[in-house]
């Protein structure tokens, strides 16, 4: 297709009042936001006057723009060039050295291209990374997770891969920079927190610390994306239960009981669930990227691209929701000169700290108030998570069906199995999107906590080993995520074992019962223990939590070894998931979510009581049990948990999914 | 007795040398430390011309004095005088407001009698608290477990009882003080980390913190006892399995490895280790107090009382350890000019801080290095503190036997069976003290964690009820600690099936196996779960760790609620008792030591792994288990645990005795 030729006469036909280039720009942000089934409206919002045969030439230039973005971000073999342009940029604004983190100015857990500057210079694409760039040499910094992988994607002769914890980027920064430099950072990708840290580390050494005005990256990078462009819609009441003004006044009020004028808010979830919104700004999660601040009258100013917002957005919004577009944030924020203005020093960039504090604000540092309401979800939204995972079984169920007809015949691979499970999912009832990209990973992949397949990775499911999918969805009415682990033909006796000492945990997790104001840290080592026994263990959390329609990883509550000071509250969704990895060999993970209920009518309980109310339903593959293995009370639970799965999705499924179903929950 | 006339024919006699003051003062001192059964030797050390009748006088006065000691400390009927006199001495001193804590200038776990200086002014005999007194208010803090009894102890129309984390103090100061005002604090009884958060607050408030010179309580506190004098002996080779030198000499290479000179230790418990030398300054724990610097050539500079030193005892430590006195302390720390030096912030006093700045000391804050090597105790120690708990289970275990005889009658009351079971104790061999007060408590006491039976609180132990008794002894080859819980007579369905869960929590705990850097914290949960799943929790950590013939209480390990970052290692040694508290009806607590050992021969292990070996043995007392809550796993554990009582106890116990033990152990 010939882009070029469809812009010219897309610019003949004088439709659009646009110039060629401002028409490029506003279609490459569309581009610039991922693919969704109703991304169209897009278009039609921003280009309205157009003819349908003209917005066929606008989508065409959309997605041949699209299918290339990957390709302007991610391409290794320009590192070369990439460091060399950083590092001219460098001198020519006196820097000795630049700080490159891989998260955007909004510090939520994703990022859209524009900002994938990390991958950009260095061609890492893991979710946790920082580069260190220096005149003479640069090192790229990773966790656990991925020190094999960096290694694969990035050039070494450039960066040094070093281990975050390990061998830390300040340690690196105190071997390699001289007293009398000067590091450069960008204020907006920085928190507060990071930046102090920082700024402690600097004095020490005798360093200069600049932030920079623009980020030196963004000045050498000359196609870099727009930021996405994406409609925002309304998340109704009907799957919210609770409305935007309700949820102002409840956290206006809190700012008023610790005399706060206004609370500024840059997580995308946490704007999301406070309006009561939800965009297309990244993949698998409906974020509407921009910046809100929240006023004491239970007002909020909100920062967000003019475009993506519809009337019919506005009207939902109604006139205590203040609209500007982002350019005028700063403005915003010197509006709050002498105001106590409330922000949480490990999510807000330092940039707003520094407008904040030019206004003099009485700057009131705190934990987010919106993260704890946000997480503990109410009745409706409980509800409507129990439905969505209901109609996700079903499609796990059909694909795990699928599966067992075809599998064992050694003609599907991960990456055919990952889109027959996508389509399995798109027929369903108020689905929207994935909630993360699909870990289907077969044999030794199975092995790497985090793989994704690629051409070069794809495996065939082969006879004699597991396959492990890990994956979910999200709908209009909860977001899910679901891993089972699957034996394709006849497991070995240790892959039986394993799985069950995974299993016993699990079951663990799901049946403990704990009082008030226990902590996820608390409960961490009931899912361990059967692995720890036999000197097994994972190396990953155990359970994290999980927005409704919203981000799959939230916070603030956790269940991992790392200690978490936030008690567990009725309402809270999360992933009960212990696994055991054997390097080289296979990979086993049983997830499902669960939500915080209080246990009624305990007998002769003194303390207020919670449980966990599983939400996941889908079978288990019982060929991976060993029953030799559970207690009565834990062969109890798995017959009673397949006795739901079968209750809960047989209604939802064809004659043969239906009798398959059948037999893979049976009373074992 | 008439305690002048004997000092009047001493001093007569001339055989002392000393003014008739200076020999008051140093039998003052004698009588300060507590009664050991070889104190004699202190006395004959430190007035070593005296004839035998001649001492015999010197100890009924030593006698009459230690019965007044606590009646001098402890009269809240004058704290109405004693409160006005420290108010004309803060006026003197320009002070507006004064700080009373608990502690000494050691920073110990317990203090001797000449700094109860809380419990001088209140009345207070809790083991943590803090009082604040302004000119015209005062107000004393304490935690949940001594809300009701400070009421009971206190003047509250001059102390306002306050909880310390409901009400705290520095909220009340800030209530109370106004800007332009001086608060007075005593450096030597505040650690940095403390002093730090006073400064913090007054400078925010605008008051001045004033650190006085001498404790303005010990300037209007006219009898206040004595430092303890008691003699300081070897702690030999046999029983620390690893000599002071080569103690010394890891540390100081732990200290050479920082590019440290000297570090400051002041823990009582840290120098006895460090040195291996125990001293009788304090009940129930064999220490000396003084302060120690540690070079990092391994030599140490030992601050200590030098009438508590026998030649043998200079023998012992040797020419790397050179003695001063007390007084000396400062022209030590002045000495270390320019120096780097290592302290540990939370447990050193502020005075000891200053005294270092002033020299120009550059100061290294880290957490004493002593702690963790202290704590991990070594394979000869490991080997002692099996043996002296077959010692004291053979002493408990005689107790329970005398119980099931007398317990039933009515005629046992808390504090005669204290005594019983410390007349089994002492005949034990190396026993040389309680390592704790005993908790001796029937009925409703047992509901009361830290009871402390005195004449007023006492109970007979009565049928239906439950007994509880938490005890140990200190012996030369190791400390204990135990709690049983007794039925006496027939106990009731609730109190058998909710010992039964504690002792399910207990069982968890005790075949728990865990991989190398699991903490305490992760652990916690375990004991607690068969009780949570009821409803039910205790208010209490489930471990703390145990010295070797030192501290019954010691870190940095802990199994509790609490998050505690220490990982578990083998020789390490921490108690497991859960327990469970009906209010105003009985408690029950099932508490055993043990050590963590690596778990060797696990068949397919991937990590190296801990378990716990139980080092305490006495029966439990069967009538207070269902065996029908317990999982065959569960029974197995109960009668294996009782096949090892009986095979380690019953050798050294007479025919009565064991038979009663036979059938105590049976199987169930």
């Amino acid at each position: 297709m010939n882009t070029a030729a469809e812009i010219d006469t897309l610019i003949a036909s004088n439709h659009t009042g646009l110039s060629k280039e401002s028409l490029m720009e506003l279609i490459e942000a569309v581009a610039a936001a991922p693919y969704r089934p109703d991304e169209d409206n897009t278009l039609r919002h921003v280009l309205p006057n157009l003819s349908p045969e003209q917005i066929t030439s606008v989508k065409m230039v959309r997605d041949a723009y699209r299918d290339r973005i990957e390709k302007i971000v991610l391409s290794p073999e320009n590192s070369t060039t990439r460091l060399a342009a950083l590092r001219a940029k460098m001198i020519a604004e006196n820097a000795d050295g630049f700080i490159v983190p891989l998260n955007d100015e909004y510090h939520g857990e994703a990022a859209p291209a524009c900002s994938e500057r990390l991958k950009w210079l260095t061609g890492f694409t893991g979710s946790a990374g920082v580069a260190g760039v220096l005149k003479d040499k640069a090192a790229i910094f990773v966790d656990g997770r991925y020190t094999l992988q960096v290694v694969n994607e990035v050039d070494t002769s450039l960066f040094q891969p070093r281990h975050v914890s390990d061998e830390p980027m300040f340690a690196w920064i105190e071997e390699n920079m001289a007293s009398g430099q000067t590091l450069a950072i960008d204020p907006w990708l920085h928190t507060e927190s990071s930046v102090n840290a920082f700024k402690q580390l600097t004095k020490r050494l005798g360093i200069s610390l600049k932030e920079t005005e623009t980020n030196l990256i963004d000045d050498v990078w000359t196609d870099r994306p727009q930021p996405p462009l994406a409609m925002v819609v309304p998340h109704t009441d009907m799957f919210s239960g609770e409305t935007s003004r309700d949820k102002r006044t409840a956290i206006a009020a809190t700012l008023q009981g610790s005399a706060v004028d206004a609370s500024i808010h840059t997580l995308p979830d946490v704007n999301a669930w406070l309006l009561n919104i939800r965009g297309a700004d990244l993949p698998c999660t409906p974020f509407a990227l921009g910046f809100g601040i929240l006023h004491k009258d239970a007002t909020v100013d909100l920062y967000m691209d003019e475009r993506k917002l519809s009337p019919e957005l506005s009207e939902h919004l109604g006139n205590s929701v203040r609209l500007f577009n982002p350019d005028q944030f700063h403005e915003g924020l010197t509006s709050l000169n002498g105001k106590s203005v409330q922000i949480d020093p490990s999510t807000t960039s330092q940039w707003i700290v520094n407008k904040l504090t030019s206004a003099q604000a009485k700057i009131i540092r705190a934990d987010d108030p919106c993260l704890l309401p946000k997480a503990t979800k109410n009745a409706t939204e409980v509800a409507g998570t129990r439905s969505a995972h209901i109609r996700d079984g079903a499609a796990v169920t059909k694909f795990l069906h699928w599966l067992s007809l075809n599998a064992a015949s050694g003609s599907v691979d991960e990456i055919s199995a990952e889109a027959q499970l996508r389509e399995f999912r798109k027929t369903g009832d108020k689905f929207k999107d994935l909630s993360f990209p699909t870990i289907s990973a077969a044999g030794p992949n199975g092995a790497l906590c985090h793989y994704r397949s690629t051409d070069a990775s794809n495996r065939k499911l082969e006879t004699g080993t597991l396959y492990l999918v890990d994956s979910g969805g999200q709908y209009l009415d909860g977001t899910t995520d679901i891993t089972r682990t699957i034996a394709v033909g006849e497991p070995t006796e240790e892959m039986r074992q394993r799985f069950t000492l995974v299993l016993k945990g699990h079951i663990a997790l799901a049946t403990a019962r704990f009082p008030k104001g226990t902590t996820g840290s608390q409960l961490d080592t009931l899912a361990r223990a059967p692995l720890w026994a036999a000197g097994l263990d994972y190396d990953h959390g155990t359970g994290h939590g999980v927005g409704s329609y919203l981000s799959v990883h939230e916070g603030p509550q956790r269940i991992s070894k790392m200690p978490n000071s936030i008690a567990l509250q009725p309402g809270m969704i999360i992933s009960n998931e212990p696994g055991y990895y054997k390097a080289n060999d296979y990979g086993i993970r049983i997830e499902n979510l669960v939500t915080v209920y209080e246990v009624d009518g305990l007998k002769n309980a003194e303390l207020t009581t919670y449980g966990f109310e599983t939400l996941t339903f889908a079978p288990l593959d019982q060929n991976l049990i060993e029953t030799s293995l559970l207690t009565t009370e834990e062969l109890q639970w798995v017959n009673s948990y397949h006795q739901s799965v079968w209750n809960k999705i047989s209604p939802l499924v064809s004659r043969d999914v239906k009798d398959w179903l059948q037999s893979a929950t049976t009373s074992i």
